[in-house]
């Protein structure tokens, strides 16, 4: 086992050295540097300049300007943010807005999405789709009622979704195709623009939820057709836990769609405090109320780094870091029993591998616990390892996955083997 | 005009000196002590140890502890400081949660009152609302159908509703009863017990916006038999711009109630990540998604500085300061063609008191612009003065007032005059 270690940990070094994204992880934190981070999937680093960007928000804006600094950028900060992010995502200003946590935001559009297509039923998504996504379309179509329903496609092996069962899935009754772009626990990835088409051919709308890829996969809402998208930001867009959602609304149908939810930030001229509604002209028809000014400051700073880096060449490097974690994966774990989770074409995948075992849970603790080593766990039996190009090495990825092997032949699983709590 | 100005200045500074909570301005952030803010109706101060708590959640905790924060106290927030927020609202541990935007919160609380009165089609209101308030009712009313409207009740005088009025707004055809505590124009303030009464002897639900109330009026959610409530706590609970919101479920009703929007967060055990949704339950099943826990961090230091503070005392400070600011208005401005536009009377008012001039938002500017007094205007014509009571001082109030007299007096406000866009 040593010699193929030593050579890709050879490999990753040198690769390490030759990345061209390698200055941006000097503008992250690193409070201890033997921590191996593969987290940034759900929570990404903190972005130094995020420091002084928020010491700069809450000192010289919320304490010395107080209320005068709604006048002073915090009115528009949810469109200016997503003006930024639009670049990423390949959208226009004014078809993007940071509002909101994701399950909010897609239920503001599944909602207005069900309601422009009234004679439809059905909303199709897969059992690929995050949880809560289910969850909340579910909730938008009992509400709606009348009928409506949300069908699940299934995975035929587990990690991926065959275009011919999506199909046949999306038929004159469906009203909203509406898929996670990345999976989060196998990291597939769809083929936007061909879903999108699909639905389109039988005149369905869709909505993307983009949380797993936004920052790190080049995505094309514009020139893919696609109609919706919610997002959130503190992923590969390093925004802080918990950092405020986004949504995007094709400008063409801005004017057509209504959100249920009717918050002040959402009307025409707010300020005339009148009485009766007008929805916003525009975009700002999908915000709600006053947004997070603390935590839409975080995402601002992380949004910007991504735009620094460039999501051309964030993809370039995150393909070359899953490849290299499969090469890895085949060296050290797939002789003891570790299963690949994720699709082994780096094209068909987002930026984290998943790893299968009986004992994932278990091994996902010892690593932490014992081998400073943070990836996470999903049940039943995966462990994710997440790369985020802006500040992951190629030497943390065979470091992490060396530690996994120490995990299992030294049998430190052992210890928090047994029924127990799933945590983050 | 000097002798009575002379004589309220002095009996200002007597009061300050006896001021009980004086030392609680200590607490907070004064970069220029010449500015008087008397806008913390719109957004509080900002509290010293809000900069340090704000460093502590985004170095220590996000910078080094990264993902594993959501096991360390980001998971529980919403729940913790929502308990202690129940201290405030008269509520109990269980049944106050810090979640979203206020008009998220009185969105997914309505649906889920109109679903439990499915016979009703009724939600009675009143114009003293806030207007996204009313926005949010229509908004429900309208995606649940079958006939569901809004009944806005108006004040006859303007500023105050009449409980005969309300009285027979109310049928057996309501099934909600949706108001604001205190009216963000005129500062009125409802009779919880009374009106919860009224609504509950029809077999309505009651659901209370109490966002210009909480932390600085005695509200006792229980104890008025009230169903629901919603609030803000960047107001008088100072925590900062766009910090999150709360909910109020008595216990009672959780199990009984549905949220429409079903959130991760909302989920009975939400990492197993399972496909069908449950929901949790407790109080969570309001939740959504991700809180901002970097606004939600701020949050919580404003809510503990007011339960040190204590709401009985804050309630003695802030009628006190209502009156005097009402005395001060008859010496000054009442000559000069100032409009009281509150209720005269402290046990039916909030903490700020409502000035009427026709050149309303001319002298908002003009206080602003070359007075450094910060207070705000509403349509029509009513310049609001806020009197936070753990920061603003009786000497603040008589010397904004006097400010606003040379205002009108020197004619400063003649060169803001004229057709503009109302701002915050």
């Amino acid at each position: 086992m040593t010699a193929p270690l030593d050579a890709l940990r050879e490999e990753a070094r040198s690769r390490d050295r030759a990345d061209g994204l390698a200055c941006f992880r000097d503008e992250f934190v690193f409070d201890d540097e033997s921590v191996l981070y593969l987290d940034g999937n759900s929570l990404g680093r903190l972005p130094r300049r995020t420091v002084a960007d928020m010491e700069r928000t809450v000192r010289a804006e919320w304490g010395s300007r107080l209320v005068r600094g709604w006048n002073e950028g915090w009115m528009d900060a949810s469109r200016r943010v997503g003006d930024k992010l639009a670049r990423l995502l390949g959208a226009s200003p004014g078809e993007v807005a940071v509002s909101d946590a994701t399950s909010v935001n897609l239920f503001k559009l599944a909602v207005a999405a069900l309601r422009a297509r009234p004679g439809r039923k059905t909303i199709v998504t897969d059992a690929l789709n995050f949880p809560s996504d289910l969850y909340v379309l579910g909730g938008a179509a009992d509400l709606l009622g009348g009928g409506r329903r949300v069908d699940v496609v299934p995975p035929r092996d587990g990690i991926t979704i065959d275009a011919p069962d999506l199909a046949a899935a999306i038929t004159t009754d469906t009203a909203l195709v509406s898929l996670s772009h990345v999976a989060y626990r196998s990291g597939f990835l769809h083929d936007m623009a061909a879903v999108t088409a699909l639905a389109h051919a039988a005149g369905a709308l869709v909505l993307w939820d983009v949380s797993h890829s936004a920052g790190v996969v080049p995505i094309d809402l514009e020139s893919s057709g696609a109609d919706l998208a919610v997002g959130c930001t503190y992923k590969y867009l390093n925004g802080g836990p918990g950092s405020p959602a986004f949504l995007y609304v094709r400008r063409s149908l801005q004017d057509a769609l209504e959100n249920p939810i009717r918050g002040w930030f959402s009307r025409h001229e707010p300020f005339s405090f009148r009485e009766r509604y007008e929805p916003a002209r525009d975009l700002s028809r999908f915000l709600v109320g006053t947004p997070p000014i603390l935590s839409l400051a975080a995402a601002e700073a992380g949004v910007d780094l991504a735009l620094e880096a460039g999501i051309d060449r964030a993809r370039e490097k995150s393909v070359a870091q899953g490849e290299f974690l499969v090469r890895v994966w085949e060296a050290l774990l797939e002789p003891r029993g570790v299963a690949l989770r994720s699709p082994r074409e780096a094209a068909r995948r987002g930026s984290h591998v998943s790893l299968g075992h009986p004992e994932g849970l278990a091994i996902d603790r010892a690593l932490t616990d014992e081998m400073k080593v943070v990836p996470d766990f999903r049940p039943p039996d995966v462990i994710r390892f997440g790369f985020a190009p802006l500040y992951t090495r190629f030497e943390d990825l065979v470091e992490a996955a060396d530690r996994l092997r120490r995990v299992l032949d030294e049998e430190h699983w052992r210890r928090y083997a047994g029924p127990g709590p799933a945590v983050t």
